[in-house]
């Protein structure tokens, strides 16, 4: 597997576009298209919360239906949720302009939103819009980083990664793009991720591959532990690699699956490590789990404890609240077995021991906590399962951006 | 049912007293004790975390145990959790001090900490600290006070109360105080609190009656999601109100148990309202709901989202985050059919209907949400159940308080 740069734009066949249409956010670009010359085997995670957005409901029947999809429509600064018939009517509209001006059928059109809850879409700049990006858009790595720009809301960088592999004999391309920051606990997927693909695949293996990774990778990571009514998680697949297809499991589904891995598992550590008010990325490792259920629970427990991300984020070693998240999990172990490690770029300490704290120098704990990437690894010395969650610290910055975000 | 002043040295026989030992803090009162002249019938409730604080596992034993209680000791600032073997030899040794002083048996003295995890206490300290209570412990409101004042840590305010009831013709009387603030989110009861009453009752039904009256009440509580290692709720029953014994249920413990849930609702109100860095108690009221168990995990999902607590410190009607609050709890129900209210001193007003927002005034939500206590009333539509869970406001002082919280 090779790591290559670019993003949505990386595999043959895919162009994109991000433009100014003032939906809510002004002087910065804030739609985006994503759009493949041919049509694609499309695959969807959405959010399992009840109350779910306008474009979720939209794309879930697109996914779920046997269309082939060609186009993504993206807007940020307003999530088309809790906004009645009339948002779902404007779904509608937004994929019957798309799909005007890109000639293809609104059914191969997907919709996401990000932003706000519970105001309108301003229909007139939506539709002007989706006309602007019909007409930008074009091949090439720049255009994709326009595109992850658009569909930024408070995150602080765009998110992009793209990976080459062989299958079958010919050269296969992932790429993908993200965005998170806030509400971000996702429960079949995070916020609002893309990848795009030019491998050949079956749409049952897609969505299979899909449904497995994301149980690893953007279910593994939250903010704020608050699961988004927008969450979607897209994959476009138009076969333009040329391979022979995957219909069925093994060593060519596998290269792919890897591959779909990384780049998802990527995405997943970067809507992490730029969680709302973040200054560090946090990674929880549980190894010698009795059973993989209980290691992603005792990981998940740690990176949501708000105790736990406020002392990251003073550069605390204040371990007795790992003890504690561990503790009140829901998963059952013996305090007195477990063993707990701090590790960063700047060393690893054992931190825990015996039921109470090792012997280790506070001062080369805080010099661990300080890096912008900061791993706990818990030893459960009980099993051989073991999961990985990722989060951030708890900082003044969250508070100020959730105290008054829509003004 | 007559609500009067005092706290745990209200009901007949009940002494206490706080000192200054020193244990962690300077300057301020740090170690409690509440004595009964009377051997006392004692139930209790515990934290479910897996990892348990050495004095959690100490009381447990009492209370389960057929001895009678007739002091609670405790101390702030060093809450004797992940204190290995150490630790649980460290609470026999105190009840063993406060024994000898008080001629009594050390199985009929209860212990409590709270504060660091991680450290050992300091036994010197501790056993002079329960010397000097021996000698101060006395009746009245002031050494309530006292004793009220000394388990705080982070809190900003004492929290006590007291009422009283007639049963069987006889007066009889229950107080309590209790301590909050970080970590908090009992599972099965908050972190600290203490219930005296001079009532005459089996110790079956006490336990009984407490351990079902904390999941309506300490149990609907949460601060910031975090459930201690050391959340233990004690009540202790003399008998010398000179009631006929309650030994079943009927009139007299109907009673006992509402002016019992009286004391634990106030109690938790008050944590809730104190929680770390808190501007303002948030209530959370579902009814007609479809089941008990909805309504209570809707209601607790409210008062957890670290976005709805953050627009409540903004005093920002952002009411989409209570709506995917109530999404994401796990409970199903519809969308479009769930009505959603904001109520406080300043007025009461319906924010959303229909699946989209109300036609309220931005202006009349942000007065309302400026109050120190407010309400989210959700009327679920469904059937009769209802519950009401109290959280607090997330501001930068909760995150300044446990950044850095050891130093």
């Amino acid at each position: 597997m090779e790591i290559i740069t670019g993003g949505v734009t990386a595999a043959k066949g895919f162009w994109a576009a991000g433009v100014e249409a003032g939906i809510k956010y002004q002087n910065r670009k804030d739609m985006a298209m994503v759009y493949s010359k041919t049509p694609c085997r499309a695959a969807g995670v959405f959010t399992t919360n009840v109350v779910k957005a306008a474009p979720v409901l939209w794309d879930k029947e697109v996914v779920e239906s046997e269309w082939e999809a060609q186009a993504i429509v993206v807007n940020s600064g307003i999530a088309n949720a809790c906004t009645g018939k009339l948002g779902y009517e404007y779904c509608r509209e937004t994929a019957g302009a798309a799909a005007d001006a890109l000639e293809i059928s609104p059914q191969s059109v997907l919709i996401c939103s990000t932003g706000v809850i519970g105001m309108q879409l301003p229909m007139e700049k939506m539709t002007e819009g989706v006309r602007m990006l019909a007409k930008a858009i074009k091949p090439g790595e720049e255009v994709g980083t326009d595109a992850a720009k658009a569909i930024m809301t408070t995150d602080t960088r765009n998110k992009q990664v793209a990976v080459k592999v062989t299958i079958g004999g010919k050269e296969v391309t992932i790429g993908g793009m993200c965005k998170g920051s806030g509400m971000i606990h996702p429960n079949m997927c995070t916020m609002l991720a893309f990848v795009t693909t030019d491998v050949n695949i079956s749409k049952k293996l897609l969505q299979e591959a899909l449904s497995a990774d994301v149980q690893d990778t953007f279910n593994m990571v939250s903010v704020d532990g608050d699961t988004s009514t927008n969450d979607t998680l897209l994959v476009l697949a138009n076969g333009q690699a040329g391979n022979h297809e995957i219909t069925e499991k093994g060593a060519d589904y596998d290269t792919f699956v890897e591959a779909l891995h990384y780049v998802n598992e990527t995405l997943a550590k970067k809507i992490a490590g730029d969680g709302e008010g973040a200054t560090a990325l946090f990674e929880v490792k549980v190894i010698h789990a009795d059973n993989k259920e209980d290691a992603k629970t005792l990981a998940k427990s740690v990176i949501t404890s708000s105790l736990t991300k406020a002392a990251l984020f003073g550069h605390d070693a204040n371990w007795g609240r790992i003890l504690c998240a561990l503790g009140y999990s829901g998963a059952k172990f013996d305090p007195e077995a477990i063993e707990l490690y701090l590790e960063s770029s700047a060393g690893k300490i054992l931190i825990f021991k015996d039921g109470m704290a090792a012997d280790y120098s506070e001062e080369e704990a805080t010099r661990i906590l300080s890096c912008s990437e900061v791993t706990a690894l818990v030893d459960m010395k009980m099993g051989e399962a073991e999961a990985t969650a990722w989060g951030c610290d708890l900082t003044y910055d969250y508070v100020k951006i959730n105290a008054d975000y829509r003004s």
